[in-house]
């Protein structure tokens, strides 16, 4: 090793992120050698934000690599896809076997796995490291979920924990698990938080259409639900956001276009759960929430030929500071259910992916730093640090009992934004898979006999029915249209 | 040209799908020639199902060829994915420029798509076609939906009109657009399927636990909606399963695991509408419902820990007539946004890729043969025959009474099914689509107001407050913090 190897970490890519995370780890000690490919963007950045702090510059990958103590901790802060690769093979000649390479982009997990294996074959290690808190998180303190090559963590460690968010004094930064498990936990913190999101939209909504609340009654009652189970950081902007006035001196937000964009990592989301078969309905409702807000000129067209409920003054009746401390309730069950959702999701990604996932870890490390913070996940945490086998995160006592007593405020708030013609989505597909879910027996025994009746799929008996003309696990076929009598089952055995 | 070319048509693949479709052919004047990898089996079909009929065999790919009249019109019916590319390779040294391959299997479009693009290229036509309608259909009428280079329909069009199912004399087979699209047809039809069957699902979890109808009441108000507005195959048979009795006298659908499988069509459809940023959710929800039904001993194991709704006593003053049309109702209007959904994906689909699809020859192709035929697809091709460019089908004057007609009893059964605990996911998106669709203004304001607040993800303003200030269309940044006063926008554009 020569004598200019006195960087601590590398970094490559100097946008607003990377540069903010440069400067955060300078501040904590460490010497940090920052390269850019636009050159020029090095050298201004070391003379102006950067001027006096422990970093220094590196004009080619070479000498960044030539910089950087060993084990090489090399982070990539570049635009998700070809980008990361380009500069992994850029690296490779120049770094040995037990070096790092920290992607630190939005990479989508698929990559990760397929990176942490090219990687670790050729003896380097991976960590693919989903990054949340914006510019703001990045200076000074983001949620960090690192996963990838397990022993490249006791390097990254001291780093990460000194530079990320902190949450009641506990670093909001903890291995998260295997190959591309970071980025995995990472998308699903976004989908979670495109969950979160369209929930509170809901309730706006129903507060504006359904009360008839103005902007600063409803900044009111986020800001009262702001002191109890919901706080948390996207209630407390949307309170900001409800109170904040335009020129003219009314509110800005109803001024704001109704379209929202997608396509990034709630769509992934959605679609892993698909694939893996985990009812994550909260998110997928969140996604084609955002869709159909986009088809603004459609929606307009629309609204001027297809008619609503009729009014029945029922409205009138309601009493409003019950009806929002009922919709606060409402709020809750509906957010614990996506989290609920958002866990099992991991569970199952782990088991196909072969990840040992830390749920504890996972909720603390949204608990400080990204987006989705709150008070609530500290209770997640807990919940999992008191019984790490949970099965699911609605069986935890404490969570049992905040539904128990949610419940029938959260099915009168439904019942009434379904009569008054609110759309509420996120809300409906929550309580149906909470009802869903604590159903030992669901209607699919139908869809098995339709799918048995048209296409031979064939079907099962139920345990309880299951006998030595039936044993259990037996795939039945029955000739269902030769129903003229008493036909069993047996005699149309597959 | 040699005198063997004596086949009007060949096929390959002799499972039952492909036997089946043979003997059709056969049976409408045409001369088939059948091949199939395990030879013995063509000798086999030939010397039982297919004797005395115009079928001949083939021993080899080439053989087959050399026995067909020009253009060759080749039908693969093998199993999805590699096995097609094979035969594909194995035809195309046996065949001419203008020669037809028809791959009939349950292909996933953008297969379809590279396919017609590689065989065109080579100077060869490709047909993608959907087949629907099971064993039954194949031997007797299928619904076929074909699409790829548009210059092979002429020569398919004979046939296949000739072999399809008929709806009121017209046949159920039409050209539907170019490269992929007769597969991605097929594939929004077993998505909705899922949705119908879904829908059908909750209609009788709401008799069963709402009403507490036995199995032959319920039989009877699937036999009574079969008479009217929702005259289908799946409701007709719902009716006959309902009633068929195992060995012992009880309603086998009882007996029945409630586990139902998914991995196909249905979720193709969800993910290709999350690609296309197309609100299908009553298809995401009926892919989800079937997961959360997979996941049976977790259910029961939650059944024991979560509570329902505390029971009021409610359901005892409940006329169960005048409920169970309502629910009628209610069915007809989800399954009615259903199918609006399916025809604004397929839209967007047919802009993605570049297809000229017929809205009125899709629906005429469901309207028989397949498993959603019903007498509701008659009224969908009207619509989409007497407005050719009818934006939304909800739109149309007959749908459009239709849901008015429906509303009230729709929002009485969703809201009643909330209250007692039911799970209804497809019957409460379906709602909250409509609810959602018909409002001009969303709560994505609030939304894009989060972005901004948090990422700087910028917004735009409503079209009405624009102004010289705020120009339509220009993206706008606001320093959300600096709430101490009235701030402009403008004074922070991005």
């Amino acid at each position: 090793m020569s004598d200019t190897a006195i960087a601590d970490f590398g970094l490559i890519g100097l946008a607003v992120m990377g540069q903010n995370l440069v400067l955060n780890i300078a501040d904590h000690g460490f010497t940090v050698v920052a390269y850019n490919r636009t050159v020029e963007k090095v050298d201004r950045f070391l003379a102006n934000e950067a001027k006096g702090k422990n970093v220094i510059g590196a004009h080619s990958v070479e000498e960044l690599c030539r910089k950087l103590k060993r084990p090489r901790k090399i982070m990539l802060l570049v635009k998700a896809g070809k980008a990361v690769d380009d500069f992994i093979e850029q690296i490779i000649p120049h770094i040995e076997p037990g070096d790092i390479i920290i992607d630190g982009g939005n990479s989508h997990f698929p990559d990760s796995i397929r990176r942490a294996k090219y990687l670790e074959e050729k003896g380097f290690l991976f960590v693919g490291c989903g990054v949340s808190g914006g510019e703001e998180g990045a200076r000074y303190g983001p949620s960090l979920m690192p996963g990838g090559s397990p022993a490249a963590w006791p390097h990254v460690k001291p780093i990460f924990q000194a530079i990320c968010a902190k949450a009641d004094s506990e670093p909001c930064c903890d291995w998260v698990g295997e190959t591309g498990a970071g980025h995995y936990v990472k998308m699903v913190h976004n989908g979670i938080e495109y969950g979160d999101m369209q929930l509170i939209c809901e309730a706006y909504h129903i507060m504006k259409e359904g009360l008839h609340l103005g902007s600063d009654e409803i900044a009111d009652a986020f800001a009262e639900w702001n002191k109890g189970d919901l706080d948390s950081f996207l209630i407390e902007i949307t309170r900001d956001i409800m109170k904040f006035k335009d020129a003219d001196g009314t509110p800005l937000v109803e001024k704001i276009k109704d379209m929202a964009g997608q396509k990034g990592t709630g769509k992934w989301t959605a679609i892993s759960a698909l694939d893996l078969g985990i009812p994550v309905t909260l998110i997928g409702e969140a996604v084609f929430a955002r869709t159909l807000s986009a088809l603004k000129s459609e929606r307009v067209r629309a609204s001027k030929i297809l008619s609503g409920p009729k009014r029945s003054g029922h409205q009138a009746e309601i009493d409003k500071t019950e009806f929002l401390s009922k919709l606060g309730q409402a709020l809750y069950a509906s957010k614990l259910v996506s989290y609920a959702q958002g866990f099992m999701l991991m569970r199952e990604a782990a088991k196909e992916y072969n990840w040992n996932l830390n749920n504890a870890g996972i909720a603390l490390m949204w608990r400080g730093g990204c987006i989705i913070r709150s008070a609530f996940l500290g209770k997640i945490k807990e919940a999992y640090t008191n019984d790490t086998k949970l099965e699911n995160l609605l069986f935890d006592p404490f969570f049992k009992n905040a539904v128990d007593k949610a419940q029938s405020s959260w099915r009168y708030v439904i019942s009434q934004a379904i009569l008054m013609g609110i759309p509420i989505p996120a809300f409906s597909t929550a309580l149906a898979f909470y009802d869903g879910y604590r159903h030992a027996k669901l209607p699919a025994n139908l869809l098995q006999a339709q799918r048995d009746y048209f296409g031979a799929h064939t079907f099962r008996y139920l345990d309880e029915y299951t006998d030595d003309k039936h044993p259990k696990d037996r795939d039945v076929h029955i000739n269902w249209t030769g129903h003229g009598g008493n036909v069993s089952a047996s005699t149309y055995l597959a």
